[in-house]
């Protein structure tokens, strides 16, 4: 008896002739052991009744079953939560975008509770008609939505000595991807008139710390988004509720959370954030600084100290990589720590300065493995490893670590957050 | 003085010789008012302080400011809330992806409360290796990682016989869109065998009512998901957790949630839910059947009941286009109730089956206008006239209303739902 599909198709778990590490076996064994019988299965509890009808939520919420996919803090880290940082769980989540509730945080002085219709954002400086604007105003103007990722320098700035991190969710979890709404920046300055002496533009945010950045006016006239709206939404307050800016592949405290002035000038305003903080000590002791763009990197997400392997067989190793430069061109995986390579698949859409998925289909046999990945972005960058990034830069810096990471797996299945010189 | 941008950039709102209707003007003297001074601002309240720290909303949620942006019901409309609807608010939306808190919902028995572990998906029926799998066993399959509107065919079903709801909300707020994570539903039946004999495939809900629905198999090989996530998490309890089918393009409801049974058949199974509900009385007395496809649609979400005009000039008028057969290739806007055209702007992503943003540049004399928008997908297939579709249809039709939508604004700003004949 011939069936389709049998030949024409690819199967992923074979079921005859394979003793351990099928899973799918497993589960027809379990069933028949718990129930008595292979098929078909019986009437679960919550078909024997009626369920929770509409209006019982107006704003949804995950099931009961789903409180582990949270955010993460470090308490260590930082002396204060008021300015401090939470971590994306990387490791339970799927695609590209980030669910705003599961965003990182990072604050500098905690998250203001902002009276949207107090909020005002004002343009000033070198320009000829300076303004105060309502969101009311704001949301007038032309919108573009898009989907970009925004990063903390810091993430795994933790490791620049070695591993320190047990967990996805710390060693890359100052990352997240959000279809973001509002204005360009570039439309807002066209309105109030950019002096031609203007050369750069000042981002504060209404926070208690006033955290403000300097950004060059070329970057400004790009692609940068006065944002009110993320996956949907109005912003979160974490965010920068009621408006922030985005602006996309540089340093996340760039994008200045709740934006209440932007001022054109002719030079940077040398601020606390991009001198003391924000920049990179270099090995002969002096700083780099105005290392804006967040550089080409990646990592493997579906097997990582959370997420052990509990059998052998078929797995689509998953994980994201990202480019500050543009968009992901390819991704290598290695299994043995580096020596060679295999190109895997960029799943789903490949998207500037967005988070892109890769998978490459394995099969697990048991041996102990290192895993890597090595993103390659459009500009022809290459992720390099820590040993390269070191050379140039020491082990001083808090910021960019954007090397090869590697994940050890062992014959038991656990997996360890090693460095692999 | 010359200021750049002045020439080169185009100004969305003069200040200088306008009068009423300047928002811009407005917001400058109502802060000269406020503050007796024009710039800069003062220091609010809230910068003043430092805010809530980090660790505080593991999992978060919107400000206590955006209350109003709720899924809402509505009551008349089903006799019990266990077998009902809540819309979505498309008239608070952005961009293309809906915030799973606030995706429509429609329900037949309520929402179970399915604990993932002792959850089962059995496939069986015309195939050679039937297979009862866990949740486990499921996200070991290659995934894929897409974003698709779920529509409900009844979206706008109240307004056959002309306009009863006075919101965009409940005129067509049954559709969402989100990015969809899971398998293939042609990789999982590659893993049975199917028999060559079997054409349609049975999809069968966890709920009380034990939703099913038959889909041809041609359908079931080609783009369905089995979906375990949505917008990044696991699928919402509302949306099906932990397991629901992801039909593209097709009838809301085919699209099975809490997904317990995949059956292979030579026929389709005629179930309550494709005879007695979601087919179309036609004028003669004879019904449609398996009417899957949600046909090309659009609505202008900018002006509408909930958001009135508030001033003269300068609008971006927007909205949001869809098609179950592809791609939308145009979109079309009306200020005087169709007898002219414009053509509007496609807005950042134009994916396949996926919510579609379009705008046009409008500037309100104040004058009272019929708006009208118009979408044609890739395929050809033009949005009907409510006129075109009765002359087909009746109004005895519930399902697949997908007719062209007048807003009516009036001198005062005012927006009303009307039908324009």
């Amino acid at each position: 008896m011939a069936f389709a599909g049998d030949s024409s198709r690819r199967k992923f778990f074979k079921r005859a002739g394979v003793a351990a590490g099928s899973a799918l076996l497993t589960a027809n064994q379990i069933w028949a052991a718990e129930h008595g019988e292979n098929l078909p299965p019986n009437i679960p509890s919550w078909m024997q009744q009626t369920g929770t009808g509409v209006g019982a939520a107006p704003y949804g919420s995950p099931s009961e079953y789903e409180k582990d996919a949270i955010r993460r803090t470090v308490p260590w880290l930082t002396a204060t939560p008021i300015s401090s940082v939470s971590f994306s769980p990387l490791q339970s989540l799927q695609g590209i975008i980030t669910p705003s509730s599961l965003h990182f945080e990072r604050h500098h002085s905690g998250i203001p509770n902002i009276d949207p219709e107090e909020h005002r954002l004002m343009i000033h400086g070198l320009c000829g008609n300076p303004l105060v604007l309502t969101m009311d105003d704001l949301v007038r103007f032309p919108s573009v939505s898009e989907i970009r990722f925004i990063e903390c320098p810091a993430n795994g700035g933790m490791e620049w000595r070695g591993p320190q991190m047990e967990a996805l969710q710390f060693t890359h979890g100052m990352i997240s991807c959000s279809e973001w709404t509002g204005v360009r920046l570039s439309t807002l300055l066209a309105e109030v008139g950019v002096d031609p002496k203007a050369k750069w533009v000042l981002a504060e945010g209404a926070d208690g710390a006033a955290m403000a950045r300097s950004i060059p006016l070329d970057k400004a006239l790009n692609d940068v988004i006065v944002a009110y709206a993320q996956n949907g939404e109005r912003i979160r307050p974490e965010q920068g509720y009621p408006l922030r800016l985005v602006n996309p592949g540089w340093e996340g405290n760039t994008s200045i959370k709740w934006l209440r002035r932007l001022e054109l000038g002719e030079k940077p305003w040398h601020l606390r954030e991009e001198t003391s903080k924000y920049t990179d000590l270099m090995p002969d002791g002096r700083a780099r600084r105005f290392t804006w763009v967040q550089e080409t990197n990646s990592v493997v997400t579906s097997v990582c100290p959370e997420n052990s392997l509990k059998s052998r067989g078929y797995h689509e190793l998953e994980g994201v990589a990202w480019s500050g430069r543009g968009k992901i061109k390819q991704v290598d995986i290695s299994f043995d720590g580096g020596f060679s390579w295999k190109e895997a698949k960029l799943k789903g859409l490949v998207l500037d300065k967005a988070l892109t998925r890769f998978s490459l289909d394995w099969s697990w046999d048991g041996s102990p493995a290192l895993i890597q990945s090595r993103a390659i972005d459009d500009t022809g960058y290459v992720q390099p490893t820590l040993a390269q990034l070191r050379e140039v830069r020491g082990v001083n810096s808090i910021y960019h670590k954007n090397s090869i990471h590697t994940w050890q797996v062992l014959a038991t299945g656990e997996v360890k957050n090693v460095q692999n010189t």
